[in-house]
């Protein structure tokens, strides 16, 4: 059992030109592999287009707390994401939110 | 590694009836619990609530197939909350999604 007070859950709305999604997909799949491997505190990160616009991408992450958001934004593989991609990425909207329940089978990567 | 192209995720963002948020999210949270526990194709379900605007609540759902997504609603535990909850629920909007990249740990339900 989290502690779901201390958990942060917080959603990315972007929208990637879309000459780019190829390129800008593959970036973010190796950040979030990477993410999720090697940072204890990263406890999910999920990557999904809107069915029908393939450059409209939403980001539903998990923290375990405020300082393993903040140490994920510090590393090699977050700051090659963040330089490579930022030409890719016409806009971005963080909504940040409360978890209420989260429930999820041991293994639920793809 | 799940088959990721079989994989449905879908988002739902609800409006609440602000004077039911209490009944509305112990029911919510009582149906997510049974659904993870009692049916193998549920993957996971995430419900969270937008920061300031507890009445905003977005569930992210995930389901190992089209099949478990149909027996899911067929299931006792979600006909009671959809039951339930009908006059809670002020507005209610589906976001049908293609999975790009999804990875968690192996314990992450709070």
């Amino acid at each position: 059992m989290r502690e779901a007070r201390r958990m942060i859950v917080r959603m990315a709305e972007l929208e990637i030109d879309p000459d780019r999604i190829d390129a800008y997909t593959a970036l973010l799949s190796e950040e979030i592999e990477a993410s999720v491997r090697l940072e204890p505190g990263v406890l999910f990160l999920f990557a999904v287009s809107v069915k029908g616009s393939p450059n409209k991408v939403r980001v539903i992450e998990g923290y375990a707390d405020q300082a393993a958001y903040d140490a994920h934004l510090t590393t090699p593989h977050f700051l090659k994401y963040k330089t490579q991609t930022a030409d890719m990425v016409r806009s971005l909207r963080l909504v940040e939110t409360d978890p209420i329940t989260l429930k999820a089978k041991d293994q639920i990567s793809n």
